[in-house]
Parts: structure tokens; C-alpha cells; sequence
């Protein structure tokens, strides 16, 4: 006797980068699949030092229930950075911690989107928002992007022709998966266009900190004057993502009702994990951190464009992000992203198909290439084996 | 301009429980409110010898992303203690962790329940649960209990007169909020009706642990023979509730369908605390631990029962719970508990009123009370003050 889903998850299917975690016990395997920071990175024995702190000085509180909006002095925290982002003052009001980012995506899809509501994206876009929304039986909709973001002539024209248009989700910084940033003034006209057409639009900006070179452009959200923009941030790469630690900043009316989405979905964050987080930003320099980061991550997406330029293909095309963890292959027409997986496979490299960023299931000949967690010498020995996987690919 | 939010979001309403944690902040005020676990009952020097062994020991691995399903140590300790309630045997694949039981609750609504299906409670029944599935736009339906659970008849002629019924949700262990634990006849007769009406029950445990007297009763998965029964653990009451940790024991197909709606939520819970909580359950005796916290709660029901015993009104009336953190109070039918609060407050204690417990709003003359989390004398002098208020109500 079959058990009575809902519809939802009757059709859920798992994400192809989390099941990509289970290669990872090949010890031979080189992977530019999963988007994992560099643990070589991680502040160990800082956050050691600050969790033994913590408990030592206030261990009763850190392992007790707390309020849901999250730890205030991190959320004070938050505020200030946030500030540094966008020229705008916040209050305690204007900001949730959560699970990480991915929880961002959730709770606002929660607080705004019912069953056949249209949500709007960019084509491609991050797999497990496309997840997301789907769970919530959104009709996930994708706007036609360059290498600017979003084209607001086409944004307009979808946003006059759809009533229920809920939610546009965007990531405006070395997005997953392309590595393009928007520019500045695409930056501008959305927000405006939020405004305008009193939609919300869901900011997530992960990498905003990793920036390797041009200019610093403001978030969508310092264009904000009507309070549609959310903000999305996170502690997993400029930090660490085991702790699962992200906050939202938004119109405090609207982080009222995702505080109520959050007490539903899972009460509160980790109050521990909160006050290691804050202490770690009180006590230690997180610029300086990040700045080892970024020459990190610098060097080895130079080192794999490098091998790239020399090894593949010239009918084979490729983003150069200025920042971010990611870089995004178009294959030749014919060539499949999947099938080449199986050969890459083989060979002992992996890479992520680009058919799970596509709500529509296009995509297949494109391919995601994580640039942050191998070493250079990994990096290029990787890219030649997926230049070998590609010479012996065959239709 | 309004934001557009959905339905569920511009229904959404706090819950009265976690509101309750803003008077936390009145150190004169003795709280019979929130579940609180007593913190000086917290193993803060052995969390804090674990996270740093942890940390130097796995520390890159510790901070890094991780399975979706879990930490397989830990999900092999669940499955273990699981064998014990239940004397059936578990491989992972039965075995989620979760953030706290709270994400338990919302998975499992979200796997199986779409807008407009039926999802069956006792009444009243946990505050949180009935937001969840509303959240979801189920239609939440209350079943007659007695002091032996939900009664069978009843349930029997409601999975036959409702074609949509997805989930049954019951707290079988010193219930919150009323503290009455269901007798094992019912328990396998619940059992039975879910795979006889192939509907899913989510039996929600948290405070399986904490049985001050009596024989131990198997939880309703003991007698599950067809999978239908999904059990929900915590180690919130076991450890600290402050590391939101918890896990679901179901069959194979509905623990995949889980860990995708989790994949949505937020990823996977924080890989540090899993790999802490697993090398604290190796290391240390929890058995030992939960003992002392037995002894503990134990004393203070007594005392909080002598205390009404004593100084309450004789048409007051209340359960007296062979476990867990709660018990509940009747108060005559004209006495209403929101305006008693109002009265209780003022003389510095606090409860939380039972109408949120209650899915059709009604239980105005109910109150919980939670003993788990002040000391003997403050439970006498909070229950002396809770008296007077009584006596100071006026129509």
C-alpha cells in the first residue's frame, strides 16, 4: 500500500548537488560539484576558543530556549554590517537570523507565495530556490538575464501581463550558478520596479564578500525605498556553513511575519551557535579573515580559467566571475552535461549538469564548476580530466 | 502600500508561548510559562569538553557542509535507543536528524499534506503543531479524548466519514499541555486504524524520557506493522533544547520524501552540534543524566501539587502527570485564564492561557502550567501568588 503524499512531494526530486556529497568519499575523486568553502580556512581554533567561552561564561543561557528573531547582539551586528552594505540604518526589527540562507528562501517563500502564485527568477538560478518554490507550488517563472541581470524591458512587460506575480528572486553578486554580478543600474531599476509594481523581491547575496576585483555595487537593497526588498546574507562563506548561520533583513513588518514562519518551521535558531557567532565577530577580525579568503579563492579561479583557456576546447564557452566560488560552461549544442558526467566520472572528476538550475529542465548543455574547495594542483589536474572526458565524449 | 502577503501569513498569529519569553526579561517574575528545561541541569562542562575535542580533533570536517540526513554516528545511536522504545530494529535509512522536533512536525506536513486535507489532533494539543499545519491551510480537526488518549470510536467514524484525512498527530507521553500519557490498548489501536485507513500518524515524543512513575508504555511505533506511524524524538528535554536537536524514525520511502522537504527548509542542521551531540552520547552516560533530571522535575511536580493541594480553591481542578514538564488546570467555566493572566502578571506569575491549545479557539478556562524550570521554593511562592490572584478575579 503507497503512502498518500502530498502533491509537493510526490514530485520532489533530490538536488543534484547534495547527492554530488556522496562522491565525496572517493578519495580520488577531484570535484568541482558541491559549492564547499575551503576548509583549510575555516577558524578552528578561534571558534574552539569562543566556544569554550561561551559555555564557561554563559553556557545555561547559550544551551536554553531562545526568542525566535535570533541573539540580539549578533542581530546588532548584522545591523551595522548591513549598514557598511547599503548606507541605510536598521533596527533590531529589520533583522531575522536563520539556518542559513537556504531558510531565508523558505520562510519568504512562506510569507508570500500561495499555491499558483507566480514567482519570478533568473534563468539560471540556484537549484534549491527552484526547490523551494516548487514545494509551495509556485509557478516558477524565468526572466530572460545578460551578463547585466535581469532585462527589465522583458521584466516589465511579464510584471504588466501576470497579476499574481509574488515574489522575484534574484542573486546579484557572482550568482550560483553563472558567477555574473548585475550592474548598478540594473540594481536601481528593480528596485524601483518592486515599488512600482508592489512586488517583493528576495535579495539572496551569499557571496556579497567575495570579491575579487572591480568595483563595490550596493545591493539591490540600498535602492530601496518602499521596503520590497528582503535581503538575504550568510555566515557559511565568510565563516563557516556547518553552523548553519544566515539572517534576513527586511521591512520590520514583513520579518514579523517570517519571524511567525520561523516559529512554525523550527522555533529558533541554535542559541549556542548564535552567541559563538557573535563573539567570534566581536573578538576577532572577520575582514582580515575574509581577505585570506578571497586571495584563496582568487588564486585558484585564475589557475582554473588558466588551465581552461589552455586545455579545452575552443568551442567551449565560460563565465569569468570577478568574485564568488563558481564558473558556468556552455558545452557545444550536441553535447550533453550529463552523459559527459558519466565519462568525467570515470575519470575521477566531477562537476555539476546545469539542468537543475533551469526551472524548465533546459540547461543540458551547461555545467557548473566550483573553483573554491580544491587546491590549484587538483585544479588543474581536474580541468585536463575533464578535457580528456570531453575528447572521448561521444554522441 | 500593504505587502501581499499569502493567506497563511496574513493569518499567522504569535504564540502565546514563545511571546512569554519577553517577560523572561522581569527577574522578579516566576514563570510557569514556556516548557523551559531546568538549565542548571545542562551539561555545559562536558559540552564544552566535547566541542573542543570535536573541534581539534574533526574541526575542518566539523564546520563544513554535510548529508542532508544527518551524521551517521548519531543516526546510529538514534536507531539504537530507538530499538530500545520500540523492540524493532532500524538502519539509517529510518533515521532524519532534525532542527528539534519543531522541523519535525513541519516535514512531516509538508510531505504529506496539501491545502484543504484533514489533519487530526486530540484536544487541546501542542500550540506549535496546530500553526504548523495551518500554515499549510489543512483543515485541523480535533478528535474527543479521554485519559486513556484519543478515543477509537470516535476516530474511526471520522477516518470514515473524511476522505482526506493525511496525518494524525498525537502526543502520547505526558502530553503537552495536559501532561496525560495514552494507555498501550490505545496505543495499538491507533496503530491499527492508521494502516487499516492507510493514513500516517506522527506521534511526537519529546518527553519519552521523562516518566517519574509507573511502567514504561511503548510508543505507538512499537506496534506499527505496516510503517505508518512516523515517531518524533528530541534531545531538547534529554540535553538542551538551545542546540535544536531532534530526529525522525519512519519507514524508508517517507524518511526520503523528509529529507527532500528538509533540503527546501534549510539545507541540513548544523554539522558541529550533530557531531558534539554524538560524541557526548559516546562519551558520557545520558541514562545517568536523565536520571538526575527525573529526580529533579519529580520533586518539583510534587511540590507544585501539594502547593494547589493546598491553597487553591476547591473548584479548581487539574492533572497529575506521571511525567514530563506540564500539567493542566480546569478553572470553573466562568473564569476566564486571559483575564486571570492579566491579574497573575501583576503579582508577578506567569502561565500560559489554554485557548491556544485548542484549534477551534476555544479552552478559555484552561491554563498550563510547566514545574520543570523553577525551583521548589519559587514554585511554592508562584503558586501562592497564582492563589491570590484566583482570589482577587473578579467577573
Amino acid at each position: 500500500m503507497g503512502f498518500n503524499f502530498s502533491a509537493a512531494a510526490a514530485k520532489a526530486r533530490p538536488s543534484s548537488v547534495r547527492e554530488m556529497q556522496k562522491y565525496n568519499l572517493n578519495v580520488n575523486l577531484i570535484s568541482f560539484g558541491g559549492g564547499m568553502p575551503a576548509p583549510e580556512l575555516f577558524p578552528v581554533d578561534e571558534i574552539n576558543q569562543i566556544s569554550s567561552k561561551v559555555l564557561k561564561e554563559k553556557g545555561k543561557v547559550a544551551l536554553q530556549y531562545s526568542t525566535t528573531e535570533g541573539y540580539d547582539p549578533l542581530r546588532q551586528w548584522i545591523a551595522g554590517r548591513m549598514q557598511e552594505y547599503t548606507e541605510k540604518e536598521y533596527g533590531l526589527d529589520h533583522i531575522l537570523v536563520v539556518q542559513g540562507s537556504q531558510q531565508a528562501i523558505d520562510l519568504a517563500a512562506r510569507t508570500f507565495v500561495n499555491e499558483g502564485d507566480v514567482v519570478l527568477c533568473e534563468q539560471p538560478t540556484y537549484l534549491a530556490a527552484i526547490n523551494v518554490f516548487k514545494s509551495c507550488k509556485a509557478d516558477v517563472r524565468s526572466v530572460p538575464t545578460d551578463d547585466c541581470g535581469i532585462i527589465m524591458e522583458s521584466l516589465e512587460k511579464t510584471l504588466k501581463e501576470t497579476a499574481n506575480v509574488k515574489l522575484i528572486y534574484v542573486i546579484t553578486d557572482y550568482q550560483n550558478p553563472t558567477g555574473v554580478s548585475w550592474s548598478r543600474e540594473r540594481r536601481e531599476q528593480l528596485a524601483e520596479m518592486a515599488a512600482k509594481f508592489n512586488v517583493v523581491v528576495l535579495e539572496d547575496d551569499p557571496y556579497i564578500e567575495l570579491r575579487y576585483e572591480g568595483e563595490f555595487i550596493p545591493p539591490v537593497k540600498a535602492f530601496d525605498k518602499t521596503g520590497h526588498v528582503i535581503f538575504a546574507g550568510s555566515f557559511s562563506k565568510m565563516l563557516s556553513p556547518g553552523i548553519r548561520m544566515g539572517w534576513v533583513t527586511g521591512d520590520s513588518e514583513i520579518i514579523a511575519k517570517m519571524i511567525l514562519a520561523k516559529q512554525a518551521a523550527d522555533l529558533q535558531c541554535n542559541t549556542f551557535m548564535q552567541m559563538v557567532v557573535s563573539e567570534y565577530l566581536s573578538i576577532f577580525n572577520i575582514d582580515k579573515h575574509i581577505t585570506e579568503i578571497k586571495k584563496l579563492y582568487k588564486r585558484r579561479r585564475d589557475v582554473m580559467l588558466a588551465t581552461m583557456d589552455e586545455v579545452f576546447p575552443k568551442n567551449i564557452t565560460y563565465t569569468r566571475p570577478n568574485g564568488g566560488m563558481f564558473l558556468w560552461v556552455t558545452l557545444p549544442e550536441n553535447m550533453f552535461a550529463a552523459k559527459l558526467l558519466e565519462k568525467a566520472i570515470e575519470s575521477n572528476v566531477a562537476f555539476v549538469c546545469g539542468t537543475d538550475f533551469y526551472p524548465d529542465g533546459s540547461g543540458n548543455n551547461k555545467i557548473r564548476l566550483s573553483f573554491s574547495n580544491m587546491t590549484e594542483e587538483k585544479i588543474v589536474e581536474g580541468i585536463k580530466r575533464m578535457a580528456k572526458a570531453i575528447e572521448l565524449y561521444e554522441d
